[in-house]
């Protein structure tokens, strides 16, 4: 996939981590399309929003997209790369192709991942870069307890 | 942790498979306790009745947990070998232990878990092993959409 295509799904993502800062949330946001660029699910972290631990911007975006017959074709699209949940979610239903935003804040498991066969482009992105490391330094023990580092 | 301890918070678990069962769901039940064996949360797949593939019998347990500060006290007890999607919600929150009914209908993390340091002790338990074999014999293709592996 070209560098375009990926930053215009990226877009979506960005959306939805901006929508969740918005509603008091951690900024993060995914969306899950098919390999036509086709919409099929989007979410944010819902940590604080619902009280939900389960659900990350990947999980979320992953339920809405409903039940798949396959997903070996599709493209997981993610503001922040994956944790080691989120990248088990990745590996386990063979999602093909998974756009990070930036894997400078938290690294999770796009080794693991590429190890794996998945093919994972990191964009790199300076607004989630900005956005995250922004959010983190105000809310140290609140990230913390989002990716299990308590 | 001993058998017949282990055997007891299964148990739990076993409960939520069978009610799982009871709606026209994947039997597979999960709870998670704390170190005392106090019940935070239990669940079971929600594939069939929410039609949510999001939530294993892990996840659900864990949503329905809330929020905690910290998992490395705390006991997974699921009736079936965590898939990569719940061993890597394991590993990402550090949950110290991990009980599973049984491995042998699916094997799923334990090994990459053990490697990690998770506690993993497997009861081998015949009414779990019964219980999904019988399932997946009649729901071939319900179990492979769960596994993700269409």
């Amino acid at each position: 996939m070209d560098i375009e295509k990926a930053s215009a799904l990226l877009a979506v993502a960005i959306e939805d981590a901006r929508t969740s800062f918005a509603e008091g949330g951690i900024p993060i946001g995914a969306a899950l399309f098919d390999s036509s660029g086709n919409l099929l699910g989007r979410g944010h972290n819902l940590r604080v929003q619902e009280d939900d631990a389960a659900m990350h911007a990947e999980t979320d975006a992953f339920r809405q997209a409903g039940r798949q017959q396959s997903y070996r074709d599709k493209i997981m699209v993610t503001t922040l790369a994956p944790c080691w949940y989120c990248s088990g979610l990745i590996r386990q239903f063979r999602i093909g192709t998974v756009i990070v935003g930036e894997s400078q804040n938290f690294r999770g498991g796009i080794d693991w991942l590429r190890e794996n066969g998945v093919e994972v482009i990191d964009l790199a992105n300076q607004e989630c870069i900005t956005m995250l490391a922004d959010f983190i330094r105000a809310n140290l023990a609140l990230w913390n307890e989002d990716i299990g580092e308590q």
